[in-house]
């Protein structure tokens, strides 16, 4: 019996890097939180303290912000390909690389240089890659897409046990906050178009379903997403029951035909699946 | 020498309402956040715990809900006047109410009941009331909104001390998240077309100042708030200065002529100031 | 009819600052975030962009620094005072100083050199200074100091109108997160024994009183303090009610006798409220 | 080829459950969130929005707050334990339980009944099962274990490469919040006990270990915990580098021998790695 070293890996976190690009007069911007994690043989390192096979993590974001001037930033799944095959095919020690990116986006005002958030919601990539010729996988994605239905949406025939209280409703308001992360059949496929087309069948399933659970919503939102985009072959998706309770109002001598909510904070439900084609290849080692 | 009791208040705080409403096929919603504080003559709780003067804020929160049944919820400053008013009307304890209400907003997607997140910004209402005919004030506003502006501001000509090691810009990254709070000559201003246009002068004299320092910025968004919308007197700013540095890429051989920037997070500077109409009436009891 | 510049200030906020200091072979560590707020004769910057007046924020950044290393770190009431001195003496413009100081504590772990955070709660001071032999005054106290009690808290008796459903109760859990800020009657008190016995004070009464309300709880708390400490004239608490809702059991055949609660998180009572000498000197700006 | 379901389950997240027991005349109280995820045959209500499967997340709800009545709350491994064996067994559709908690803890003030909450340190477990007589695993842990090192930390001899700038250290400030889970040799740990012995192991391993880099202080951490607890087969630790930043004073005539410094928010260092007995057993699914 010995203790050993187990699975392990390491990098920086959250670098926090913005590009400002020319496009004639008018300016673009990209606005990433980009994070890298390094694996390979780095026994020693653990073992003894021997820091000859580290990059140090402050190294991994200068080469972001490097890479940001020297190659610019397209799409953020590019991005994180190039960083990913580059510390595997620079560092003798690192087999395998982790670069995951989040994506804020702005819209213009008025005028060639300015720009106002445009929300809470995120896009994200997340990439593995062994390096130039080797694995790779991408995952593309958004979070925090909060969406609700006022109405449209019925809960009922559910199982019921000892400690069962809900009543069974036919209108009552949907309300989530959509994660989906979505994979591909091949490397190469068009990352921003298949980003808005993503976004996009998800909204219009979310508002086109007449919803009789949300994990049939979310099924049906994950059927549309690969439907219109033969390039995903995967769609996994956790949607969080934001629950909107109706208030009773009859202690006050009012009736309350839907309209008047509360939105609570804690507990709720939280739905996960995925949905695929059926002859996908295997998942790969970013979407474990 | 004796101990005594000073300023106090209760109430309860974040009352989460959502209320639907039916406009013909078509839905609205309203999402707010609404916290209530009530004072007046509340001594012998404090003294005795005697709470014969004291609404539970149990009952605060149903009235929240009652409300947005029997009344409806349009503009928040008048669901805010309604409820600060209504509190004191029929409290003998309660001699003074203010009313705090957080407006979320949500966009349509596809169809009559689906809606979406529009992002972090908050449009904020608070109301102070003595009770019907007694003293009253309301200032609106706004939380949260994200701007950046990429080029056109400079920062250059500052005092130095032995402390100063900035060096002088002509063009940096200008970014803050507004909060703007505004108040009115009189009651009975158009709240949402204010609220609108109020919105609409802050984003376009951030965007068409060219900037030599934020106070300078945050001055002339004042100044088109006050010049285009003659029903409000002041408008108080507090602008964080989102600091984007520029990125010293000479280690690597590489220039970087205010392409890629480090977004930091604390610390940052943070500038308030307020702009206001010489004959502005005394600053009411919500401002300060 | 004017546009007029109103109040303004401006500066550093939350500066990161951890000082190490060697107590013979044991180090100490203070943890601080310091944000320092100037104002003075700053009309120029916001009308006409020349920034002559404006020390910048940098600057104080880069101060707060150097203060650490050459006058090192005692009570934070003492740093606040020298920066906001520094400020007001040096800086022709600058007429007022505000300087807030919160520390995050650190117990030790086995041996000289390791530490472990200590919880959430916060020490806190508050500045206010015109310089060096100006008005000044200290504002010190903590936050996030969240407290329970599983029994002695009773809540009936209380005014009831149509919106009123909460039952009274003889037996309820009383929590909440105490934020208090206490000033002193004079410049020069023991800061750190103050702190430390008006926190055991505020522990001590709200232990030690069978709660009718949570405003008496706040006055004895109050009380405690002004009794326990002579240099100290005024208490200010906000301590918000973190309900624990009794859960009906009943469906399910099962009591509930004061032994199962849903801790909820919104919405909440919240209680403000001060006690204080009545020979106490007027309250100076730090407090307001 | 054609659309399929995927992996999926459902359940209700963060129930937030205080338990009070009294034991003779002092009471204990147990505060925790419960978060549960059911999986199993839930084809239908994914295609067809037929919830006959379905036990509403509301009655999970339910469950976790009679069960605290019922039953009480020990150990959080032998509560996590009973809620997963429950739903496997009294629910036909079920195959498969997660049960995740996280325990806050409380201090005693003077007095039987009142409590402080002793910080932002929780207490986890993480159960799955496939019910009574069924295969089951538990992991135990905690998180936001905030350590911090004055010294004994150097970090030099790394790999560098075109974009490397850091300068080698033989000193710094080493400071970290630990997230640890630990998995077990086989059911009936005495958990509380494998608790605080894996904690004090942890922080006397971090203490204790002159650290050359961060990861070979996770690694002696992981090794301290095997060492003294043979229950335990493997640690798992995520250790966030939360920097501390050495402040370059020169430019106002300072030095700074390891005095003072800036804390950093973000890019920060992720180390992540595993340590383990060589014979132990195959992890089991709440580990993965």
């Amino acid at each position: 019996m010995a203790i050993v070293l187990g699975p392990n890996r390491y990098g920086k976190a959250e670098t926090r890097v913005v590009r400002v690009s020319r496009d004639g007069d008018a300016h673009r911007i990209k606005d990433l939180s980009v994070s890298v994690s390094l694996s390979g043989d780095m026994d020693e390192v653990h073992l003894s303290g021997d820091n000859s096979a580290v990059l140090p993590t402050d190294s991994q974001k200068n080469t972001v912000f490097a890479f940001a001037r020297q190659h610019g930033i397209g799409e953020i799944e590019d991005f994180a390909l190039l960083l990913a095959r580059h510390f595997v095919d620079s560092q003798r020690a690192v087999a395998h690389a982790r670069v995951e990116i989040h994506e804020y986006g702005w819209d213009r005002i008025a005028g060639p240089h300015s720009f106002v958030r445009d929300g809470g919601e995120v896009r994200t990539a997340l990439v593995h890659s062994d390096g130039t010729g080797g694995a790779e996988s991408v995952v593309s994605g958004l979070t925090d897409l909060v969406v609700l239905k006022s109405t449209g949406s019925e809960f009922h025939g559910f199982a019921e046990d000892a400690y069962t209280t809900l009543a069974p409703t036919d209108d009552r308001i949907l309300a989530t906050a959509v994660t989906a992360r979505w994979r591909y059949r091949a490397l190469g496929a068009p990352w921003g178009e298949s980003y808005r087309a993503a976004r996009a069948a998800l909204l219009g399933a979310f508002a086109g379903t007449h919803s009789l659970s949300l994990q049939q919503t979310l099924y049906q939102m994950g059927r549309r997403v690969l439907g219109e985009r033969p390039e995903i072959c995967e769609v996994r998706m956790a949607m969080p029951n934001k629950h909107h309770f109706l208030v009773d109002l009859k202690p006050f001598g009012l009736d309350n035909d839907n309209e008047v909510y509360f939105a609570a904070d804690r507990p709720y439900g939280l739905i996960e699946g995925s949905v695929l084609i059926d002859d996908a290849p295997d998942a790969p080692s970013a979407w474990v």
